[in-house]
């Protein structure tokens, strides 16, 4: 259940992490969720602007508003907690929006090794990113586009996946050039 | 040197990843590599979507090239590989970017992992990033934004980094919200 083999390298660890979209009832401690934003809080990002703020939202009825907003949101409704990102755009233009993905991985990652699931939801169409981001609070040039469940993995139900799994072939997705 | 630490907890190892910009004069065995690639492969997206590419170069002219073309990115020039991203913005919009983030942290935990240190150069303003995607013979609607040097670390010369360094404290950038 847990991410973490110990003994297991780093980057068999990496390659192992899936989408949780189910949650046990189980509150997460707030020392383990330090842990996973400490992870986060280190990741590296352009001229190390940091374009990130988190907000750990473990209010029932806000998650429940925010899963409505996005076509593939509703985990955050069955999540403990959620970690939503305010991002700031006004600083980094595309590269807020890769750094926040490398500080995604990173909390991802970090929970995993923690035994916690985790999933990804993004706010679209836009209309939506502005609701979410009135609904935490969060003002201009900061924007939400997503946010991340947190909790201890609950098996899921069968059947209920819409999205292909898997991943397409390395030699697909990938060319040497003079090496 | 390596980032391995066997038995350190994951969390512990994604929050000690730092950028290396600069390598030893000694080749990343191609098994490494793919080792790093698989890492980054199995990284999630949104609807699965995958939206990138990895372009391995080890041409020398063509990472010197490539260091031209950033504020940033002379650390190209000093890897003995490095691996592009080209990611695919006609399907993802603003979520392929944040993905490609994703994936990149995912390459760049594995290497660290593996003892190799890693740094990402973007490639901008968009005349530069344009020109990349050439460089490296992308079509559209694949981009080249960014490239990740790859490679053993060497001792950085000292007093060489005009960026701040560190990371804002966690009460600083953390609100939590009902819970």
């Amino acid at each position: 259940m847990g991410g973490e083999q110990l003994g297991e390298p780093l980057h068999a660890q990496v390659s192992s992490l899936r989408a949780t979209r189910w949650f046990a009832d189980r509150p997460v401690p707030a020392s383990e969720i330090v842990r996973v934003l400490e992870a986060a809080r280190w990741t590296g990002s352009a001229r190390n602007r940091q374009p990130w703020r988190f907000l750990v939202i473990g209010d029932r009825g806000l998650l429940r508003r925010l899963s409505l907003l996005g076509g593939y949101a509703a985990h955050l409704a069955a999540a403990p907690i959620a970690v939503v990102l305010a991002v700031d755009h006004a600083v980094g233009g595309e590269d807020a929006e890769f750094d926040a993905g490398r500080a995604a991985q990173s909390l991802m990652l970090a929970a995993h090794g923690l035994g916690l699931g985790s999933c990804p939801a993004s706010f679209f169409p836009s209309s939506n990113a502005d609701q979410a981001g009135r609904l935490c609070k969060v003002q201009t040039p900061w924007k939400v586009r997503t946010a991340i469940s947190l909790g201890y993995p609950a098996p899921a139900p069968p059947g209920r996946s819409a999205i292909p799994t898997g991943r397409l072939p390395l030699d697909r997705i990938t060319r040497w050039i003079g090496c």
